[in-house]
């Protein structure tokens, strides 16, 4: 039987049991509205499927041709610079003889490229797609991936891959957080000093930008520029000062969280200086939103200024939130005069804003709710902090619509026009952001394009683990980067030991928050920084566990429970000569005890439920105790299969 | 213990207890004569150093500083092009306080950073390199890699990661075999025809010959063009028919071997024309050795051609030859006249051609013995064909001394120049290429650098799978890609199963070369091609056996090797499904079970070397029979782990 490993789902599909096979005769042909931006796709796509087979498909696969046997027509054209709500909609038709994909305009077809491409797998005598009748379109028009790149600085290479990663996914809108306190990651012809001293010596120059820009568009995705504003810029006052609201001098934040440096807003120069940055960053962002920020303003070099004071005293404004609603009644200004629309974190929500500008949530889905019901245009963005190292099902099941936003109206539900799964870098750098952002990010692009309908976890954490797989391909480093971490970790000793802890753990997000030690110069070179937060073997054990709980009779899946648990049991002896070994593993010598202990624990249930005796009360409160403690983190890691092995060991109780 | 893991070996080591860290405040210093290739090369060893630590060290790591941590203190310069003999040596003095590298010039010093950079590891209380006094130099002064582009087509970015992995391990010579049959993979403004009918698309740009030229440059790498004349040449002859020794037209060659085509030696246009198209590639290639390539001549189109019969016949030529060697006296007098050398395979081999020719190998040692005695300079070539697909330890003990060159005068043997890990690529693509290339050219390229007595094959593996691990951080695939395409065999169904068979099966050279149905359009997406020629776990296995063999009463190993085989006898039924699914994997069903039932015989001898009773004569001799099927070869694949289990069903009989 064939089963599609699509992600996201397309609105309509069905399945037949036919099969069009790729071999060398294959060819792509354009038909109808052909454009470069088209042509360059189709080769893309050839290139791409010769690597998915392994065959030397011709160089010229792509060709305006009525007969290719993938045959790509386009009604007609669209801007060439992609904007929000552009006609993403296509129909994909594959039968015996031929694939037919057709599109209104060229976004669709783009979007239906990547789904043909999905569907090539081995069945019959080879590669091949499936018969299929798809009917697509997505569900929010905004669906995008925010990357922070002030924090830590990630590299145009890096972009560039996962733009790659974006476009198979349906993602449309790279939301490039380009500014921060650690720095300014622009650069600016018109005020040099601004990446001159505030980025270390790492930003993108205007023609890596352009190019990326570029390289977006080609994949049908907007690049909408971040300046974070007015606070968050004590990377801008470092050659700037006299922007600030309190005195300098300033130095690039080397620490995490939020801080007093902040723009002056009383300051008339400012809005100059603004403006004329605003125009420079427009030549190069041709999306019609700028992100202007507005976060963890704090207010304390305001209250500290006479002269701020006096001004907020004179507009009788009586709490910061005005005199940032004014701020950011300028920058709208600004922006609009340009011809720009503003998006902003939810922060600048204020009743004296202009309710054009966009809100883009930061606290959770209440503020979702506010601000549609404010008549404000909203995008969802808290809901999918990839680093909060929650599981893809977390965000998979975090729908716009749910919680506070239920209770919308529908018109006030039709200003929600989307999400972005969003990299913030405080606690990850070029290293390994790839597996920090994939696959997870591919369950929020399924949540923002397919039907609201679509929610089995089981099926999407099966597809999702196929489309990582093939996100290797375009260049994405998130299965072999953290392995290559690994290897350092062990200083180039046997690797197997620990990946066996790696795939048994996850890393987790609050106690790293929490510590005021980490900064921008901490190394991430630990076991915490190369394991990932969705354990694929915790969650097949955790299934295993429960099939073998109903149906305790099952030798198979005895045996294949008992496998896993002696593998595990005994992974502490193998890797103790690494521990012993490498400084950078000595902190993980607890968490891989305790894995090897609650293994035992495991083994000695799975025997007491199989052929008895039944463990005593008292070994069984020592064992719960033993697996209180292995819950706790260790070296900001946390056990994945305690409760798995809980299940076990309350099973016979349960069942007697 | 401090274990250094460099490869090549230096000349002369010797390592202290002492150790010097790498932390925020390391740094690296430029003293002595400093240009900008130094700077360069500084900075990329702080770039690596970064990610072999994972740790943020400064852009600005590369300083021309005495105080830095790390100095480098260059004698005086060298010529900006590489040339052959140039001074490699250095020594590096590593202690407490800090490490200092003296070279004569920037040959040495390149070299010297690279021995820093694999000296690098974890001791004390984080990274940091051992105390160490090396002093080293070449044992010989070409060390190179032959990548075959015109086989397959290997793209630029291919080619200089490989250059990066050669830069590591101390290989200077990048011979670049860019034409053949099969593809002529350089562009030429002379002669557009050439790259433009006979590549399919697929050459190199003169820009980006010119990036790769000087990227290699920048390495301390020289690049040798091979334009391979008169036979091998159907790729020209598809635009330029008229220099062909037979009638046209002509088509790009898609099955491998050796062909008819053959430039006429007789037609005096084709020496303006080789010449004019040399005057081209020496602007192209600055270095002055430019290899003719010169095998596999048949004769076929000159013998039957009667206007090459009478050439011949008029200048007393007996045999093709003779013809040959007139026509390498030509191309030995255009490439003098534009102020080259010439280098050609031994077939050119003949007493009539000039002295100062250096000669290549292509069949065995017995032509390195030859061509020194007849007063040429030689290089080793055929005893490092990687795509021959033998263990590294092959290669690493085929020393261009030994054999027949062991009985060379001394200044014979000094005419031997070094030698080439060859990479010829009719079975292999830029997919696996990497693979096929890492790690074992880095056994060449120690037999090459480090002193003769370098011998200890244990060692050298161990060191080999450490260098093999750093490799990854410079961006070769040798690791990832396999995996990857195993992932593609299983269509991204669970790869665990296929990767255990993958790692004990190894693939065969001689079942692909004899067979007629390879073409350069035959995918390459096969296990056999996702597979290593030097399987790590079988080695390692092999060698467990033997220590429990000399120790039955071993427990630890004996459970050790019975868990192994266990899982290896248990591996077939979990790859079932995956052979079922994917048509691409039937044809390893008979080898996995092989493994299956092998590892069974194993399991049985096991067991009765250590508790009886012993295996039945009749047992013993179905088991042995199936051994030896076990060992032919499957899907041109062979099972590692035959003879080591061989050994252990032998062994009660040898101990009884």
């Amino acid at each position: 039987m064939i089963i599609a490993s699509l992600m996201p789902l397309p609105a309509e599909m069905m399945l037949g049991s036919g099969w069009l096979a790729i071999d060398s005769e294959f060819r792509i042909g354009l038909a109808g509205h052909i454009e470069p931006r088209l042509r360059r796709a189709a080769g893309r796509a050839a290139s791409r499927l010769a690597r998915a087979t392994g065959m030397p498909l011709p160089r010229d696969l792509a060709t305006p041709s009525e007969d290719a046997r993938f045959l790509i027509r386009v009604e007609g054209p669209a801007g060439e610079v992609p904007s929000l709500g552009e006609d993403e909609s296509y129909t994909l038709k594959i039968t015996d003889g031929r694939a037919v994909l057709h599109s209104p305009g060229p976004y669709g077809a783009l979007r239906g490229i990547e789904t043909f491409l999905q569907l090539v797998g081995l069945g019959g005598g080879g590669f091949g797609v499936p018969e299929a009748h798809i009917a697509d379109r997505p569900r929010f028009p905004w669906r995008g991936l925010l990357i922070d790149a002030a924090r830590h600085w990630i590299p145009p290479e890096v972009i560039k891959r996962n733009l790659d990663g974006m476009a198979m996914l349906k993602l449309n809108v790279l939301h490039w957080h380009l500014t921060d306190d650690q720095g300014f990651r622009v650069e600016s012809h018109r005020f040099p000093r601004l990446h001159e001293a505030g980025s270390d010596g790492m930003f993108y120059t205007q023609r890596e930008i352009s190019e990326i820009v570029e390289f977006a568009r080609d994949r049908g995705i907007r690049v909408v520029p971040e300046l974070d504003m007015p606070a968050h810029t004590a990377s801008w006052l470092v050659g700037y000062p006299d922007l600030a609201s309190a005195a300098g001098p300033y130095s690039i934040e080397r620490n995490w969280g939020g801080f007093d440096a902040t723009i002056d807003p009383t300051r008339e120069e400012n809005y100059q200086f603004i403006c004329d940055l605003m125009v420079e960053i427009s030549m190069l962002f041709p999306d019609v939103y700028v992100h202007i920020g507005g976060d963890m303003v704090n207010g304390e070099h305001w209250k500290a200024n006479p002269k701020i004071r006096a001004f907020a005293k004179k507009r009788g404004f009586d709490d910061k939130s005005q005199l940032q609603a004014y701020f950011n009644r300028r920058i709208h200004e600004i922006l609009r005069r340009q011809g720009r629309d503003m998006i902003g974190w939810d922060p600048i929500l204020h009743p004296d804003i202009p309710q054009d500008i966009v809100i883009q949530t930061a606290r959770g889905q209440k503020w979702l709710a506010d601000a549609a019901r404010q008549g404000h245009q909203v995008v969802a963005g808290s809901e999918y902090y990839l680093d909060e190292l929650k599981s893809a099902e977390s965000y998979y099941t975090s729908d716009p619509f749910a919680d506070e936003a239920a209770n919308l109206t529908a018109e006030q539900q039709g200003l929600i026009l989307g999400g972005e799964a969003s990299m913030w870098t405080e606690f990850s750098d070029a290293e390994n952001i790839d597996a920090r952002i994939w696959p997870r990010a591919a369950a929020v692009a399924e949540r923002l394009w397919s039907p609201r309908e679509v929610v089995d976890v089981e099926d999407m954490y099966r597809r999702l683990n196929k489309v990582s797989q093939r996100l290797g391909w375009i260049g994405l480093t998130h299965q072999s980067g953290p392995l290559q971490m690994l290897r350092r970790l062990t200083d180039y000793l046997a690797i197997e030991p620990l990946r066996t802890l790696a795939n048994t753990v996850r890393p987790l997000f609050d106690p790293r928050w929490n510590n005021q030690a980490y900064t921008s110069q901490t190394p991430l070179n630990r076991l915490v920084d190369a394991t990932s937060p969705d354990s694929e073997i915790a969650r097949d054990f955790a299934l295993a566990v429960e099939r073998y709980l109903d149906d305790p009779s099952d030798e198979d899946l005895h045996t294949a429970l008992a496998t896993r648990l002696g593998v595990w049991r005994d992974n502490h002896h193998a890797l103790i000569p690494c521990i012993r070994h490498s400084p950078l593993l000595a902190e993980v010598e607890s968490i891989s005890t305790t894995l090897s202990r609650i293994s035992e624990v495991g083994l000695r249930s799975l025997q007491a439920i199989q052929s008895g005796p039944p463990i005593s009360q008292s070994d069984r409160e020592g064992d719960l105790a033993l697996l209180e403690g292995a819950a706790l983190p260790s070296a900001e890691l946390e056990v994945t299969i305690v409760a798995a092995i809980r299940s076990l060991l309350s099973a016979p109780l349960a069942m007697g």
